[in-house]
């Protein structure tokens, strides 16, 4: 059993190096106002932010989900987070997480408006339950992200290789597959290529080999994408990184998107191609998701 | 003088009528906690804005805004905001103005995660001094938005009509602008077209004629922009909007970018191209705009 729960966070500069920050953190309750309304977070979605997946009190992938934070936090002009503090908020956040699953957010905002620092804080809440979503796997229609694939490269202030707090097309798309009859959506650029789900990243099996959008700048590079790449490589498969264009989705034999709570979801149909779904690999894919990892 | 202070607003139908919704309505202190960690607004910029200038206690073209603050909730599918509510909650909010110039947020979140309801809240702060942008105008750059123009019309998830909270590109793209020297920047189309700035209307005036760029969907209509308008119609201008090339830029005789709160700021270089600033029409402009207006 999980405890809804939040810590606030101080942050101190990168470089600062301690035994133990637990002065800069404060427990707060997750239900209780906690937040001013001169929030730029809430004001403007100006910040950074990451989702870890949690398994029996394990926070899986720490690492990678932190190089990521800081990532995101330099395309957005952020102050660096200091790796040992947020590291250490998640380790309190995981022992409030008890059998099962659960998810502890990061958060890493401007802060308040004309502020001194940044705002940021940790919360901790049980996992909703995929179980049908990777076994029975899910619907998905393309959507058009209306920007061309090499766009991050020649403007970095859309931010696009960025996990920041304004999600509100993502959950736009996701609304849109709803109305369309589909579980989720996998976004397209404007030149025909495919890019990545709302909140997921896509892996398609060619035969015995697995390719994923190569991560330019344009996508997010995909923590849990990462991870079922090693272990598809330890397993002896092919994978891969490639432009793939959207005609190329009718060609795939399987497809997944795999994020860091849902986990390997296969998708059964993308818009109105009904897609086999491979149980045997997909179970293996969420067995392995499911173990601890750091 | 201006006291800086919050309203929760506990919104209501869209269609409830009543003489009085004082009851809706709770006085937040806007420095102290007054959103929880769960807040959609905060986690995903899930949610539609207004800013509202107000000048000695009036606040400015109320219904226009709180007609765009509809048309927003309406393309992100959150619940209709009920007019005479909000127009009530921005009456109480001018009561804290003294006099001098202030501003008015609406905000419309979606409230807490899986919560029951939209969160919703009236900020008012005194406005930044916009006197030296006024009188000596702002430098601006171009920059691409990434998207071609009328990509609103086939992938209306992208939100480009809605003032959404999630702003973080506009707030990037200020960055850059200052980064390269500039005040401010224009954002072109893919496409070669000039859209808005990130948080501002552009007009142009070519000879006697004043132009902006057509509201297809693609940008904000904005409230100050249509008030121009009005104006210089008044006066005898000929003004209208178009489909307007980058390349137009460099013809224009003048050019102001136009919001809420900063009024009518003259530009007065777009990229390496010097604009002359048209003393005697801007300060027409602001005078017009810092008059009382419904």
């Amino acid at each position: 059993m999980t405890r809804r729960s939040a810590l606030m966070i101080i942050p101190v500069d990168a470089s600062e190096e301690r035994a133990d920050f637990a002065d800069t953190f404060a427990r707060a309750d997750a239900a209780a106002p906690a937040l001013s309304v001169g929030e730029l977070s809430t004001q403007r979605g100006d910040g950074v932010f990451e989702s870890i997946g949690v398994v029996d009190g394990h926070a899986q992938e720490v690492m990678p989900h932190l190089e990521r934070l800081v990532h995101s936090a330099r395309l957005c002009d952020l102050p660096e987070p200091n790796i040992a503090q947020w590291k250490q908020a998640i380790e309190i956040a995981a022992g409030d997480c008890g059998a099962g699953e659960a998810v502890i957010k990061l958060i890493l905002s401007r802060g308040v408006e004309h502020g001194p620092t940044p705002t940021a804080w940790v919360t901790v809440a049980p996992a909703a339950d995929f179980s049908a979503a990777r076994v029975d796997g899910i619907r998905v229609v393309t959507l058009d992200r209306g920007y061309d694939l090499h766009v991050a490269e020649r403007a970095p202030w859309l931010l696009l290789g960025a996990k920041t707090l304004s999600y509100a097309v993502n959950m736009a798309a996701l609304r849109e597959a709803h109305r369309r009859g589909a579980d989720d959506a996998i976004f397209l650029s404007s030149d025909g290529f495919v890019l990545e789900a709302p909140t997921a990243s896509l892996i398609l099996r060619v035969g015995d080999r697995f390719v994923t959008p190569a991560p330019n700048g344009g996508i997010l590079h995909g923590t849990t994408q990462l991870s079922v790449y090693e272990h598809l490589a330890e397993r002896g498969f092919d994978v891969g990184y490639a432009e793939i264009p959207a005609s190329d989705l009718g060609k795939a034999d399987a497809a997944w998107l795999v994020s860091s709570v849902r986990l390997a979801a296969p998708v059964s149909r993308i818009d109105d191609h009904e897609l086999p779904v491979d149980a045997a690999l997909t179970a293996d894919l969420n067995a392995y998701l499911l173990s601890p990892r750091d």
